[in-house]
């Protein structure tokens, strides 16, 4: 047998399983809002648990062979495929978002964790279907946090094992047996963060449901909200300063967050990437800060705080909003629009390209210089203190360019549809990085409901292939990859 | 002594040398037209002359050491850059472009084969001085031929070797004898061309004048034309599918068209660049003209001569313009943006990235997704029936990183003049591919006149790195670069 069905349709059936569980943790919000929406609700959950159910026991006289690597691939990509299609039931079933299309868009666009929605009127949503989208989020990074601790580094994506030989537990030699404990650790850090954001909200005058769902797609860097104007409704700089930190938190590599909570803080300062992530934060809100300070956006403190927070909520990938960063000058519209290309840490909830890509790469291309003028000598990247071996970066270069090329083929696809130049970049770009807002007639005060149906399945499709590094869902469109060993 | 300034000095001098006699070389035009621009150009040509003779002089005294890799890229870009600011002279004694800023662009713009102008009235300008615009771009194109053939592998910039491999006359193992004897061979192939192509504009009813400055324009993929309304003023399907046809053969690689002249189909049409190059343009027009048929643009005919004349024109860097391909749709903006990029054949007088280095990177990044399914087996790119090291591969990918980089930096630099989102991209775009117009403002039917000071000294740098191939100019920014052995 070329694939080990049993366990690839044993797993969907356990992920079915989970998912229909968490439906039913939503059942306490519509009760209490009484606004209608249990019965979906349950009726999504009991079919979700239905087929997980059934998937699991038919798969009980299923032969079984060694798991092999692309087994992982099919599990990874049809699992978050599988999950996205029975998470859009409650929407259909309640109404929310009646069809197929637009409510497949906002659950993908939930566990992708990118928060791009195409919701008109978010607060009119009933109380329990509103959770369910925020929660659909927070699975997506607790999926994440077990892909890149356990998964990719050995299906070999992307250079992601450059981050596992930093995590906590985790020494090249053992990797298998230790990853059970350190996933585990890294969740406790995430149910942690979400529930210490959530108390902060609650006890700064944010009402409880609207604190837990915040925090939920807070630490996902999701960056659904249940206000229509996003972060924008709170104009309290508590809650903003909170949302700041933890946005940061949730783009931060979770290694270094569990090294910091037991004060190793040496070994976080000596980490590159996250030197470069804090310093790059700063930064660039500063410049927008004093940018828009002197445009005369408003008192200083609140316009370095506009800079700080929309800039971390895009370098992050959560997408909240508190300003709309295309209203100020083209020339922040540029800046967002590339900051897009960030990502975040790697080891974090965030999507996109990730800093530690960005940092290899500019340092190879620097060093390129160098070995143009040496041509014999043997010049290597060198990142936190070791150099990376050539296949390493070759691999992060060949991520970028793929990256690049998806972008490219996005932008012709969406623009095909008759979308304008600003839109299709921007829209390929946010969802491609799993960001939310992008620029253009999709930027951070609108929303995705007006694309064509065609638009918003290739933007789906773009959700996906970001959140799970695109080699894990390309691989699966080679011939090498269906070719019998 | 660090470098060789005897030889640095001596081949600039050399170059002012022949930028003055070219000057002189337009006074026929200037006399026949009497508009009173010979003074300017007597004027220019002497100092040229002068400075050159001056420099040429000074060094005899001078010692001398082994020229260097270290002097090659001085002198190209010194040179690149010397020959542009006394090639300005002449619109700034004139009075056509009377201040630096502009004259400066222009010029750059001519030398660099780029083809953006700061003219609004192109048809004014004295015929003497329009001439030596359209000799700046052939003057240009000629140095591209040499820098391609003899200089840029010697200076191992971004697997320029990969090309001469390819050349007649020249095998790896004894390049440096036959580098002269090839460069020769090459240069009579542009003459010849040019000559070919001023014969058929001329038979074919335009205007002597304008048939020799088009076809000087024409073979450097330079652009610049005598009439405001670029091509699109001869409506003759004739001159224009003879245009289609030059821009066509000076995007393909010189060393296949003298296979071709020499009966060698065989290897024309074994070589993939090549046919990536014609299947490219050819698709991409098809699907243009179609496009542009469906949306009513015109008959059939003429539908399809459009697009070809575009298509061709952008991805031989070329641009010139039969009509405004921001004003069908938003796809085709897209579209046209994203060709810009494409950037003709190695080897050619193209500018841009390059095809050969699209497709090295396009099946590097396929062959990754095979790598990471058998990561203990060795999958080389392979180019022409041969395996390409991955020393040329790395080269490759790191020129592309740069070229984004450059991109990004340049469109921000851009945008912080307050210029607009799709104006600073394309401006960005077009100036660093040596292509013309870009979109936005600076769109096929406008010029880069109204552009700030500032934006036109950035765009002046972006035009200058493209042409030389980046690494040539970023290495004098590197410290390794003036560290002493």
């Amino acid at each position: 047998m070329q694939f080990n069905y049993k366990v690839i349709l044993k797993v969907i059936g356990i992920l079915l399983l989970i998912n229909g569980a968490f439906m039913l943790t939503c059942l306490p919000f519509s009760f209490y809002y009484g606004e209608g929406d249990h019965m979906a609700l349950i009726g999504s959950g009991f079919i979700a648990i239905g087929v997980g159910a059934l998937l699991f026991l038919l798969t009980r006289n299923l032969e079984s062979n060694d798991l092999r690597k692309k087994d992982g691939y099919l599990i990874v990509t049809l699992g978050w495929l599988s999950m996205s299609f029975f998470g859009c039931l409650p929407y259909i079933f309640s109404g929310a978002i009646p069809d197929l299309t637009n409510a497949f868009f906002e659950t993908l666009s939930g566990f992708s964790t990118t928060g791009a929605t195409v919701l008109t009127d978010i607060e009119s949503v009933d109380k329990g279907i509103l959770f369910w989208r925020s929660l659909t989020q927070w699975i997506g990074g607790m999926g994440i946090i077990v892909l890149t601790v356990a998964i990719l580094p050995l299906l070999g994506i992307g250079g992601m094992q450059l981050f596992v030989a930093e995590a906590p537990g985790i020494s090249p030699d053992k990797l298998q047996p230790r990853i059970k404990e350190t996933a585990k650790r890294l969740w406790i850090i995430y149910c942690g963060l979400t529930l210490t954001e959530l108390v902060l909200l609650w006890f700064g005058g944010m009402d409880f449901y609207d604190a837990i769902n915040h925090s939920l797609t807070t630490m996902a860097t999701g960056g659904f909200s249940t206000k229509n104007a996003s972060i924008a409704y709170y104009q309290d700089p508590y809650i903003q300063y909170v949302i700041i930190a933890f946005m940061f938190l949730a783009g931060t590599n979770f290694t270094m967050t569990y090294f910091g909570l037991h004060g190793q803080f040496r070994k976080v300062l000596r980490n590159e990437e996250f030197r470069f992530y804090f310093i790059f934060c700063l930064g660039a809100s500063l410049i927008v800060g004093l940018i828009i300070f002197n445009l005369g956006h408003d008192t200083f403190e609140k316009s370095i705080r506009d800079a700080l927070f929309q800039v971390v909520s895009v370098v992050t990938t959560t997408g909240y909003v508190t300003h709309d960063y295309t209203a100020w000058t083209s020339f922040l519209t540029v800046m967002f629009f590339l900051l897009m290309f960030a990502g975040g840490s790697a080891g974090s909830t965030a999507g996109g390209v990730k800093l530690v890509r960005h940092i290899l790469l500019i340092k190879n291309s620097l060093l390129e210089l160098k070995r143009i003028l040496h041509p014999s000598a043997i010049i290597p990247v060198r990142f936190n203190g070791k150099s990376v071996s050539r296949d390493i970066t070759f691999n992060v270069l060949a991520f970028i360019m793929i990256y690049i090329l998806v972008m490219c083929f996005g932008a012709i696809a969406v623009s095909s549809f008759g979308i304008d130049f600003n839109t299709s970049l921007g829209a390929v770009a946010t969802t491609l990085g799993n960001i939310g807002p992008g620029i253009g007639d999709v930027g951070p005060v609108d929303n995705f409901a007006h694309l064509p149906m065609g638009v918003k399945w290739i933007l789906s499709f773009m959700m996906l292939l970001g959140r799970l590094e695109l080699f894990t869902v390309l691989i699966l469109f080679t011939p090498y990859f269906w070719r019998k060993v």
